[in-house]
């Protein structure tokens, strides 16, 4: 099992892979993602992954075989392990729980040359529904508080398989940068009865210089202080504390695609990490958070000072990265 | 002049360069240091590098000539400039202020070949000293209030030049990780009356498991919740709140080289990132921080579920890597 711990100077929580520890030796001979190789993602493969929890086939095909448009499996090498309690307890000074929690990857396509911002709008729009079908079922369960979506493009991003995948992990404590964000909109809330993110929208839809491109549902921009460059929001215009598709799932879609055929224009398919931010379980319907997408494109290394600031420097500004984005032809 | 951004939701600045932004060509093609070219920091080349700012001479050279032992120079390429007013403004529900700081960099040694593993330790408690000396000349500047350390070591750890070399920035806010420690450790303080850092040294001590090695004035162990393989903290084992060498500034060079080929034995010259932590200017003197240094080996890679989440995914735990480091012979 392994083990949550939190650092009592900075409040931070870690997982610890207690059990089968990495040794030095296996640091720096890193394996890339093997390319032409065999996929356990590829149809045809699925005895070589763990059973599926949830898939989409349009036809009448049994689980674990061809046939699906979208296929979701526990990850193979979880970072937390689904069974067991949390049993929080102290260790003298510091404090500690079992590492409990759902780890899932979400394989959108079948085909494995495409990427998020090449496969058919259908199978975004299922992936979107697919996430919301995983968030409704776990957060059944009361040992989780959070589920976090995200997505590792690349190597350099941290991708270990090519084929293109999601992944998202059911957590028992809300994470401390979502709890951040959660205290910065409360605080604005209560000084200005309205939403951060609101206001927001409204003033950068006013100044456009950061808004690379929106639809009647969803806005996408460069944000003010972006920590990277090419760094992307999307967010839904209207107030939404929490991730949930409805019949804008179509243009939600339709912006998210646009937006990584933009970036893989403008920076040459680069490396990119993608999360989505939204309202703990708890507190699923509120007036203050609004769910969002963070795009961050792999360009620039984290240094010492970052690591001891919590600063970061960003070489482009977000007014440059946008014009670059809207004049991208996709 | 950069731009100094706050993002109004995570609370987090950002360093923006709005003058020379880079341009989406200027990434992807990153250039290595080069191995065996002309070096800026070797002796014979000072007509290079910005005027020096401080040296320390044992003959009695003239400054920017050959015949130094240590030599700090500004930054040819600075996140933060040194002339300018602060200038905070609003830019509607944005904050930002003109990006003034300074940042320098400290050449630890003449010789191209050595680090801070191999140097004379005469060279380390020389460093020791110009740090200090350095805070104590930009805390007279009051726009100044916080100075950063830190090291990168490696390519992978964000060093552009190869001969080893420190920087340290002077901001105009106290960093948000700092923030948060000073946060933490008062809270404990108001609450214990003790240093959280003291006890925590007190526990580590009495445990041993992970206690990396110590000496009379110092003691540096692997941190209960690492955020990464083989992180290290040094601190001192008496409370001091401040950063500020004294009659033990050799038992600090001492623990900081030993720790470095620790580090460099049992991972075979791994890049890593170096960071002092201590009190802000303004409270330089209290009891409820300690300064320490960290020591982050770059061994794994930050991907879609740190930058959600801010909780961090270590292979390997602490107890293990301390045994590893006090297994080293070095």
């Amino acid at each position: 099992m392994p083990e949550l711990r939190k650092d009592p100077i900075s409040g931070r929580w870690v997982i610890i892979s207690v059990e089968r520890g990495k040794r030095p030796s296996d640091f720096g001979m890193r394996v890339s993602p093997k390319k032409g190789g065999f996929c356990a993602f590829c149809e045809g493969n699925e005895h070589t992954t763990p059973p599926e929890i949830l898939a989409f086939r349009p036809g009448s095909g049994q689980p674990n075989t061809p046939g699906w448009n979208l296929r979701i499996v526990p990850n193979k090498f979880p970072a937390l392990n689904v069974e067991g309690k949390l049993d929080r307890i102290g260790e003298g000074i510091f404090d500690k729980m079992n590492g409990v929690g759902a780890h899932e990857v979400i394989i959108e396509c079948p085909d494995h040359h495409l990427t998020l911002s090449t496969m058919p709008i259908k199978n975004i729009e299922d992936t979107l529904w697919a996430f919301h079908q995983r968030m409704e079922d776990l957060k059944k369960d009361d040992r989780f508080k959070y589920i976090l979506v995200f997505k590792n493009e690349g190597d350099d991003a941290g991708a270990s398989l090519e084929h293109s995948h999601t992944q998202l992990i059911a957590l028992p404590i809300v994470p401390q940068l979502v709890e951040e964000e959660l205290y910065q909109s409360k605080q604005y809330y209560e000084y200005k009865e309205r939403c951060i993110f609101c206001d927001i929208i409204q003033q950068e839809t006013s100044s456009k210089t950061r808004v690379i491109s929106e639809n009647d549902d969803f806005i996408a921009i460069a944000p003010f202080a972006s920590r990277s460059p090419f760094e992307t929001m999307i967010l839904p215009k209207k107030h939404e504390s929490s991730f949930a598709p409805n019949d804008s799932v179509h243009n939600l879609a339709q912006i998210l695609q646009r937006t990584l055929k933009q970036i893989d224009t403008v920076l040459e398919l680069p490396p990119y990490n993608l999360m989505i931010h939204t309202s703990p379980f708890k507190n699923a319907n509120n007036d203050y958070y609004h769910w969002h997408i963070e795009i961050l494109p792999k360009l620039t290394k984290i240094a010492g000072f970052e690591w001891g600031s919590g600063f970061y420097i960003n070489p482009t500004p977000p007014e440059e990265a946008a014009q670059f984005m809207r004049d991208a032809e996709v």
